[in-house]
């Protein structure tokens, strides 16, 4: 389906311009790989079912539909090992997992005739980084690691730990929330994770620009303030949080874009924050030697799937990473804090936006998005933007 | 949205002309005082999503929906206690409970810029009688005194024992329910309360006229029976039930609209049942020192919350008036007589109807409401009206 | 509705050209005499809501609505006995069970003006075999023996034991499971009936024939194998399976069709598997002593029941019939057996179909049903037959 295609009627609806069932044309990731056993699989990908199902070392995933009689190839088996095929449990039709090609109806007799239109589409299928990713679209898939950041597909100098979490919303609410609108020092002053440190700044002037390679935007921040007295309402952060505000705006706080910090000094790491194609969120630490790789998986209209790429930096002390990440990172961070945003995006009503100065990101994310998606294009790209109703924007600055 | 907009295409389907989701321009009672504490609560009034919260003694109203991008304000929090201000959880959009209006953006500054549009509906609302009052509408609110009815209105010389029960069927169901049909001598002839008194009087001649004060209207009745032949089967009230109606056909059966019960004689009162707009009934009793109000209160197309008021005359007993609700009314009445309404209203399935000589009151109630209901009325209310398709009612003798 | 109505639209989506909501003008089985007591009982067949009620011993089927204001009648009571109707509980209307007209309005008197449509749909009813059977349709009823085999409706020479199971699918995918389409061999060889059997014949060269009384069809096998090479995979059945096949393909497996089983030599029973209108599967034994009937009973789009009929011919040993159903067959066959098919077809996805050489006789169901089910018929059954595209068809060779 055509991008302009897919956005007729959804912007005025949702206020949001990208296609309601995600980006077609990429790689996702689609499973944990020890979660694919030797049973086939049935999972949903931007509103497609598919079934994955292992051969010894080969992969394949498949439109999960016998074209037969409907029956989901996913209650099948794999009755010829070594074969690299599936067969389904109503009449046999087995189907080789590489091409998706009827290759034999069992209740028909190997002399069965297998016109060319007997076949489920066949996706491209890679395991990767212990996760099984699969090439959702229309064209030829492109290499995985066109798609990934250097700090995921390196695994030389960098090792990951990933999990995920299901999230009841569409997948841009999700992307909206990542796209460093600023909510973080208000959503969660109260997560464990920050509660300690001085408050983030708010109130930065933000910016946003294409990365060199053209695969998404980077987040540039400047300015802003850690405290504020505000008419007729009293000092944010309010007075009675402060006790546990005990710090100074120091620490994190302070160090947004220093420009010299490690990551920018040593690494030469040019943004903090930014944003991929097709659905993905790049967090970096000032240390340069950790990110979190966020990648907002549309299963389907309603449903999305948060992988959550935990990336260290290899300095010989994996095992120290691996603790830090068991004992406190995945409490801290991958549950309490991201937990907090859950509860809210999945509480999102949508209709009319009204978007402000700290949506610079939220909206230089829809427009990169929407221009730079991978083919099929909109025929008329320019319109599409359009339909991003300039009166919505107040005054976004970009 | 204009009556008769809402009304198109409603009667065929349902039978029933009155808008789906309630007469708007109206108050309604949303909430009982005591539940509605420290946080913010969201309630559905009319098919509207609404917050509810406190600031010290003022209670405020909004559309649940914060205009920036979407999260229910009844997630935040009242972050400034006496500004009479919600905040909301996301990035801190603060709002006016009085006005609706955007008073500051937490995370972009004292000085961000807050266009007009910045703004969530506020909705009119009063404490009174130990409940929430909101009037939901599109005109100015008028003083909540106008909507009530006198023995409800007047804390002087009633006081009131209040509960509510909430029915998974459209309002119109209910209203007719309550439209002096003469569902009761049939349905409720097994009810505890009733079961021991004769039979109520039926195949009374009904009719209605609208109130002196234009509010409502008021039901007379006629003539009636107690009991009959029926060719073919037999006697009603059947003989199997003959044990439990033992008793002559006196007392309540027998004191239908007397002239001379002291509610005439005494106070004055004209009827015994009445039907105000927007969706009460007001049931008295021969002594006229007790009404019940029952105040038949839309939340969705699906959901009413039946609100009912029990409204005795203050005679220097009020105590004896709680007991007397505590230990039989709320039992007998409340919960086991209304019950049996509810069980039948819930499994109605909407469709053509065939009134009848007993629905001169659902008839009645019908063209009163949609005649009178407050402003916007319908541009040509007679062709409305006309909606109620004369050859679907059966010599109805209005 | 006219037939060709219904399939409009219908065939492209789901490939099957029959009603969605089942076919109309037939008898069904309800439900088991046993199930209805004293009390009123709602069913829904062919997505109508009915209320079964008994009377001393007569049996009354009456649309589930009340006419008046909608209330399901079978909230209601069987106030009168002897009279054969049934009471609305909301305000008495009375019905009469076998015309379905108003017979009285309890609350009017019995003066009360009854108008000719104040009735409720009656729907010809019998009790039969143990089941209450009801004729669903727009025409007067054909006798209920017309619609039956003649080995359920003459319980002279075959008594029955009859199960049901709810099937959460449309009928059609239930009878297309039933159409002798060569799943057996493959789905149920892993079945506990089966598994120490030979394998079923499969690649026959199958093909079906209008039964001489008009009423079905009936399926002629002809060849087959019992195991085959297939290139690239290897034999099926397959080796893994090999300790469970010790057996020969002797038995079951070579009896399909043989000219010389007692069904043909003794009882000169035609067809071993069979297809009845409106939607029952008819299928014997060698021994021509045994039949089960699968009456498939259309509930609702999505629900279907499967009435199974156990047939077997009196030859004095009725007693040992039942030991032999209640130890084996019920476990063997109705439960594990049948629990495969309805695994399967509960999933399937409907869409686009490939029908095959192994479905000759599920596209001569099709053809037949649409052209011979009873009428109305539609007024160009040509045109619909045409809606099953012949490019959907891969040499069915019928």
């Amino acid at each position: 389906m055509a991008l302009d295609k897919m956005l007729a009627g959804e912007a005025e609806r949702t206020g949001n311009v990208l296609p309601e069932l995600g980006l077609r044309n990429y790689w996702y990731p689609a499973i944990a790989g020890w979660r694919l056993g030797r049973r086939p699989r049935s999972i949903t990908l931007l509103g497609e079912r598919i079934v994955l199902f292992r051969d010894g070392d080969k992969t394949h995933a498949l439109a999960d539909r016998c074209p037969h009689r409907g029956v989901p190839l996913s209650m099948g088996k794999c009755l010829y090992p070594q074969s690299g095929t599936i067969t389904c449990r109503y009449h046999g039709w087995t189907f080789d997992g590489a091409s998706g090609k009827c290759v034999a109806k069992l209740m028909e007799g190997p002399d069965a005739a297998i016109p060319p239109r007997a076949a489920a589409k066949a996706y491209p299928v890679r395991e990767f980084a212990g996760f099984v990713w699969v090439f959702v679209g229309d064209m030829p898939a492109v290499p995985l690691e066109d798609d990934l950041p250097e700090c995921l597909s390196n695994r030389v100098h960098w090792h990951s730990i990933a999990n995920w979490r299901t999230y009841h919303c569409n997948w841009r609410l999700l992307m909206d929330n990542l796209a460093h609108d600023q909510h973080a020092p208000f959503l969660h002053r109260t997560s464990p994770e920050l509660i300690f440190q001085p408050i983030f700044k708010h109130a930065t002037r933000n910016s946003a620009e294409a990365l060199d390679d053209g695969k998404g935007i980077g987040h540039i921040t400047r300015g802003g303030i850690s405290s504020a007295e505000y008419p007729g309402l009293g000092r944010f952060p309010p007075p009675q949080e402060a006790w546990y505000r005990i710090l100074k705006p120091v620490g994190r706080g302070k160090e947004i874009d220093p420009g010299d910090s490690p990551a920018t000094v040593k690494y030469g790491i040019k943004y903090r924050h930014m944003n991929l194609l097709p659905s993905v969120a790049l967090i970096g630490r000032p240390s340069g030697d950790f990110f979190t790789c966020r990648w907002i998986t549309p299963a389907d209209a309603t449903t999305t799937i948060l992988y959550n790429f935990n990336l260290f930096r290899r300095r010989g002390h994996d095992t120290i990473d691996r603790l830090k990440w068991l004992f406190w990172m995945s409490w801290a961070h991958d549950w309490l804090f991201s937990d907090q945003d859950k509860w809210v995006v999945e509480a999102i009503r949508p209709g009319p936006e009204l978007l402000s100065r700290t949506d610079v990101g939220v909206a230089a994310w829809r427009r990169f998005a929407l221009k730079n998606a991978r083919c099929p294009r909109p025929s008329d790209s320019h319109g599409a933007v359009a339909a991003l109703p300039p009166e919505n924007v107040d005054s976004i600055g970009v």
